[in-house]
């Protein structure tokens, strides 16, 4: 197989990726809405839509699973499909594949320049509700295939691959995890690809190599038992406020780092070079904050970018607090309770069940002389994830990304995480993150589009990708 | 006049004080509830009661004052009674004396013993709402005047005396500030005697000598314009929050002192001797901790007790404070604003005025790098007052005190302030508490009470107390 095959396959077979019942357009017109009950029925449609075309690729297995209640016993979520194709080559690794069909709702529907749901093209654009999230970003792939096998004269693909793409995925991933569980030896694999990610712009391809984890919990502080008044008691009395302030004021030090005891213990350092192929980024900072962000300054731990902050560093984030009168007016109490919620971004290798415990010991130093201090997490949290730059895996999808835009790749990162950590975490294997979206693409807003050349070089990379991850030896 | 002169007269006609259509249990049994508009016509059938009971003591100026709208055009407010009695003594001193004729509502009406309003007399409880706070504490004053013409052999009292008793005092004095500046010159004395106070404890006669003033604000933060996705810009967006958290922390140092620049400047200092009084009085600390404020522990200033931190010292409370995301569950989120309501009690001689400058500069310090800081005053605060242990009123009511109880009389504080403080503003003139409630009265509570032995006691420091005061030099 050679570049230049690869993208002219594509490019003959670009019509038949987009066009018509079988194409993104006929997908796009399913309005599988998860988070809407009334669109359950299209959640399903859109699925069984989506296994007759793995079938008509040539998948030897499809199935549509369904997910269920946490017993199992009856399904209440929304399906998800699996699809396998076993390499004729008996030691070829094995990748699965994840993405998602279902999509979100369309609220404001008046700022549509087109119907969500008639996928409309524009010159380069197509827009429609789950144009590049996720439905064009899981159906460049079959082209991929497609042409993977054209262009090397397979019968089946070099890498046994797996398919798994969910249905609940803008609706909070609620059956995922369990999902993943129930099927963990079925998913088995040596190396997850999400496609459900952007490039960092048009100009500067990218992969993601690592998202950040997180935990999150609630803090507590009981005083006296009644609100005060704080004239005759004021002074006197501790005040849940101000020792919830000073809780809270504590987590960071002057320098903005937190201060909770062994927390960055386990946090992998930024290489050099890594930290150099960020700053080689055309990151425009300015416009982050203003415009993005719609801030007016940037704030954080001394001696990072803010790429670095929001990609490679650990938070604690207040995220909510209360306590006392709230109302208009004036009430001059000393309140009998003070609450916040603070989250933790983790980046790895921290363990959110770690961070759990230093947090607890930080919370416990603020229960005594009349305060109870109590903390409770909302769950076991979710693991960062990091694929180092040197893991032969990431090497072999750059070389993909490379052939198929022709540039340099560069590296990023996420600062946030979805239900792909739990992928890692299930099934212990590394994540690539092979997206094409573009930053600008609206998703989760009107008007969201796919460019369809960039559509086109998606399908591209998953030709090559193929290859390049059966050249990996198996770990 | 004899102290056994003044003893026998208000034992021989303590009857009259208490019994009958026009004694205390005919007064208390008028439910002049002014937090209720259906019982405004209760509070102005008080008023004319108090009235009828003011001119049959012989006051030749007795009226019914109504108060009003802001601009005084109409009544909307609830009646307070003016009298005056000039003395025949044209050097003699001018008192005003203060109380209030209305009363504290009576839920929950089912943990009263006996009906709010059928006044109740078991051994040498009166039981009612009112009766101490305050128509028992006006009430004794007419008995003690009678004394102190009968034994005095006076046509007119030794003092010219002013009465002015609001009918808003439980529901916030809301016309009570505007009523005295319409009436400044009428009112216009050398000492303002306030009877709506408790004496230390039953054992233990005192005299408040102080209250602290008060200012309070609204302190606003804004960040970001929208919530920001804690995990795409956390950790390099100014927190609003985490910032609040600081500002709040940062009022007071590791000793419990407020930081804000200047604060202490004004303060008088606890003399020695004050310090030593309050030290001998019988304070129950733990009593005061565990069942009166239903706290599990102290806090505050370092180097001061309880009872001066709460009498003496000024303080910095966030009475409360509220952002982000505050609902069940977790919403990770850099929200866009947080805010605090703050108070300041303050000790004589601060300023509210002034400290509201420091606190703006204070909040000031805070308004940068993407963090917009505002702080919003509730009205011009309430200033501290404060009578020097020296003051010769002071001296003259403890005199007269001393003689009814036959006791040494002790010196306290309130750490909270009522419109009393208006009076002491207004008419520029020093405040004299005397009152003779006992601390479990159970004002605002079921089963208020007023100890009848308590209620002669204040009939005969009232009578001396003209006496005294006349002897004072006019300042």
């Amino acid at each position: 197989m050679t570049n230049d095959a690869i993208e002219q396959y594509c490019r003959e077979h670009f019509d038949e990726l987009v066009a018509g019942e079988n194409g993104l357009v006929g997908w796009l017109q399913i309005p599988s809405i998860s988070a809407s009950p009334e669109h359950a029925g299209d959640v399903r449609r859109s699925a069984e839509w989506l296994a007759a075309r793995l079938r008509a690729v040539g998948f030897p297995t499809v199935e549509v699973w369904e997910t269920g209640s946490l017993d199992g016993s009856t399904p209440e979520g929304l399906p998800a499909v699996f699809a396998e194709w076993p390499s004729d080559d008996a030691d070829a690794p094995v990748v699965t594949l994840y993405g998602h069909h279902d999509v979100q709702p369309v609220d404001p529907l008046e700022l549509w320049k087109t119907p969500p749901f008639e996928p409309t093209i524009v010159g380069d654009d197509l827009f429609g509700r789950g144009a590049i999230d996720d439905k064009g970003q899981v159906l460049f792939h079959l082209l991929g295939l497609q042409a993977h096998l054209a262009t090397t004269g397979r019968t089946s693909p070099a890498v046994t691959l797996k398919v798994i793409v969910e249905g609940e995925e803008e609706s909070g991933s609620v059956h995922f995890r369990r999902l993943l569980e129930d099927h963990r030896d079925r998913l088995a694999c040596d190396v997850v690809v999400v496609s459900d990610t952007s490039v960092f712009d048009r100009d500067t391809p990218s992969i993601c190599t690592g998202m950040r984890g997180l935990t999150d919990c609630q803090i507590d502080l009981h005083g006296p038992d009644v609100d005060l008044h704080s004239g005759s008691f004021g002074g006197a009395v501790p005040n849940p406020l101000a020792v919830m302030a000073d809780l809270l004021a504590g987590l960071h030090d002057a320098d903005g780092r937190v201060t909770i005891d062994g927390f960055y213990d386990r946090v992998v350092m930024l290489s050099d070079r890594e930290r150099e192929l960020f700053a080689k980024l055309p990151f425009n900072e300015h416009g982050w904050v203003h415009e993005t962000a719609l801030s007016r300054g940037t704030r954080g731990e001394a001696g990072y970018s803010t790429l670095e902050r929001i990609w490679a560093r650990p938070t604690a984030e207040v995220n909510g607090m209360w306590g006392g009168y709230t109302g208009p007016g004036h009430k001059t109490i000393v309140p009998t309770d003070a609450h916040a919620k603070v989250s933790f971004r983790l980046v790895a290798d921290q363990e959110p069940l770690e961070v759990q415990e230093a947090v607890k010991d930080y919370v416990a130093r603020y229960d005594r002389d009349g305060i109870t201090a109590t903390v409770t997490f909302s769950g076991p949290g979710v693991r960062p994830c990091l694929t180092p730059l040197g893991h032969p895996a990431l090497q072999a999808a750059t070389r993909a990304m490379e052939k198929a835009f022709g540039k340099e790749i560069r590296y990023t990162r996420e600062g946030g995480s979805g239900p792909e950590a739990d992928l890692a975490d299930v099934l212990t294997a590394p994540v690539l993150f092979v997206g094409v979206g573009l930053p600008d693409d609206r998703i989760h807003a009107p008007n969201e589009r796919v460019v369809l050349s960039q559509l086109r070089l998606g399908a591209q990379v998953a030709a090559h990708l193929w290859s390049e991850l059966a050249e990996v030896k198996r770990t």
